[in-house]
């Protein structure tokens, strides 16, 4: 399977010179999820985006984005992340040739989540001041020299991530009645939206699903109607309080008739281990919209026999604490077949 | 994409009986890798089994091996692991609605490499004993109790493995000239050359590769002639002293006109950063192969304009401590332009 920019090109904003780059992003399974569909009374399929070359949804957009500051004859690419975004602009920038600069905030660094950023040989600067003084400083950075920004200000991320929506209509023969999703900075609930349509007004599908996008309790500004100032949840790869794509995806939901909620982090991480029933290990963030359907089929306002698919945004892998938090450590027992068998049977 | 018991059900021991049982596993990249190409002076592909749906290969064998034993009816499966396997096997428990049962060696647990098969629900026994004892008590619970057996003993392991041959030809057209993989227990050469060989009788391809088998300097019983009683390397998937498929492999060299050799650590790790720079990130013991790529070629016994094939075993999330260990940490700077700007000019 070629990569999404050669699969897609017809609807992505490429041209003649524009680079075919690829690490074989996309393409993702899309799982049924049996346990959970019958507990939901839905036909419900997980869209497992860490299975995407550096384990998350983030490789759509970025393929994109590094490709035209290829085209447009950069040489170093910049970003202001602690997460997924370091991740895939630094495999790509890796792959293209180029330099990744990534600037994150100091104190509070969670280094593990910059292994994959680390080897992929991106320059990390760690500054004196929060996110928002991270991203202030990249896109100042950017806009007085010739460095190309790739964090989710530039537009083709969004025109990347819309090949997800692509994915499920090639495979399903049509749009879902109903996709749910993570919702955090917002980005990619705008982006799958924007898919769908345009693959409806090809003739691709003939329907559009209803956009359910799901936050978590301690960062749900679209919920709450207010920016959050210090979002706090587990689920990481949302815990964002002032989202930057705010506008977008209110059109998203409104457009499609659809809706924003909510779960708490104890029920995000009671979703987690039934994806994991599953057999599909994704980060807290993902479970979210698992979380979300759980709680509104409990409150009746799931309708039956609906086709339903979930964007699971991340690996598991990205985030193994949490797998970790959830169990207790395994006690030792004595190498004998009896003492063993009394642990497991 | 099908799973690989429906893909290639026509060269598995599969059964009208046989559960279609499947996470996506395979189907997974074949990556050129243009930088390490030109260094080499051949054409190099990275077969990336780290976008398996557990992160490495284990999930082709493992999928057979638990779809057979449902077929059995069994309703617990159990293994001695403390990595990769123990993962598969969980998860393909979990999606298969089977117990699952792993036997870890109490003291140095790693506990992160056992995230994942906690989050599955896979039920974790640490015994007071090393590995051989943990694989002595397995095999003893399974022949005496009902209960499926899913170490690298059982036989429709490398059934399923071998399937990654298969995809390689699929992929180019033909069998590649070469074969470089990382070389523990040694259970996937074997499968591999079983694949290569399958596929020429079905007249998929008209030739076989050479196999290349690597080790880890600390853990080379096929190079040194010897069992290690006491393997080192901080490529820990390929920690293994005393080989279960040794027979296997050596034949798969023999009858191939291929090799073993050994790589350090070191040598490891350098590959480790140089596949890094393809934009593909992998564990340590799955840089193995290009380490040993790299030494040969530069005492002249890699002939030139070869088609190669590494297979990357494993995902580098799987041991982001590696990363982290090859780096330093970044230093904090003042969140100013200039003072940025100073750091990665």
């Amino acid at each position: 399977m070629p990569g999404l920019i050669e699969r897609y090109r017809e609807y992505l904003p490429v041209t003649e010179q524009t680079p075919l780059l690829s690490l074989h992003e996309g393409n993702t399974p899309l799982i049924p999820a049996p346990k959970l569909s019958r507990h939901l009374g839905v036909d419900l399929y997980l869209k497992y985006e860490g299975l995407n070359p550096t384990g998350s949804f983030k490789d759509r957009g970025m393929v994109m984005a590094v490709a035209k500051a290829l085209e447009d004859g950069a040489d170093t690419i910049i970003c202001a992340s602690t997460g997924n975004t370091s991740a895939a602009a630094a495999a790509y920038a890796a792959r293209a040739g180029l330099k990744c600069i990534v600037l994150i905030p100091d104190g509070n660094i969670a280094l593990g989540k910059l292994a994959q950023a680390l080897a992929y040989g991106a320059r990390i600067v760690a500054i004196d001041g929060n996110f928002d003084a991270a991203l202030r400083l990249v896109r100042q950075i950017s806009a007085e020299h010739p460095i190309a920004l790739v964090n989710s200000v530039n537009p083709y991320r969004l025109q990347g991530q819309k090949t997800g929506a692509f994915e499920i209509v090639d495979e399903l023969g049509q749009a879902p009645d109903l996709l749910a999703i993570p919702v955090g900075n917002a980005g990619n609930i705008s982006a799958y939206w924007m898919g769908f349509r345009e693959y409806q007004q090809a003739g691709k599908s003939s329907s559009l699903p209803r956009m359910w996008g799901f936050q978590a309790e301690g960062a749900a500004p679209f919920v709450r109607n207010a920016i959050v100032d210090e979002p706090q949840t587990l689920a990481t790869a949302i815990r964002i309080g002032n989202p930057a794509s705010a506008d977008l995806a209110r059109a998203a939901v409104r457009e499609s008739g659809g809706l924003f909620d909510m779960a708490s982090d104890e029920e995000i991480m009671h979703a987690y281990n039934l994806v994991a029933q599953e057999g599909v290990f994704c980060e807290p963030a993902s479970a979210t919209p698992v979380a979300g359907l759980l709680k509104l089929h409990a409150a009746g306002k799931l309708a039956p026999g609906q086709t339903v698919v979930a964007v699971l945004t991340g690996n598991g892998l990205k985030d193994p604490d949490a797998a970790l938090r959830a169990v207790e450590a395994p006690q030792a027992v004595e190498a004998s077949m009896e003492r063993v068998l009394e642990s497991i049977l």
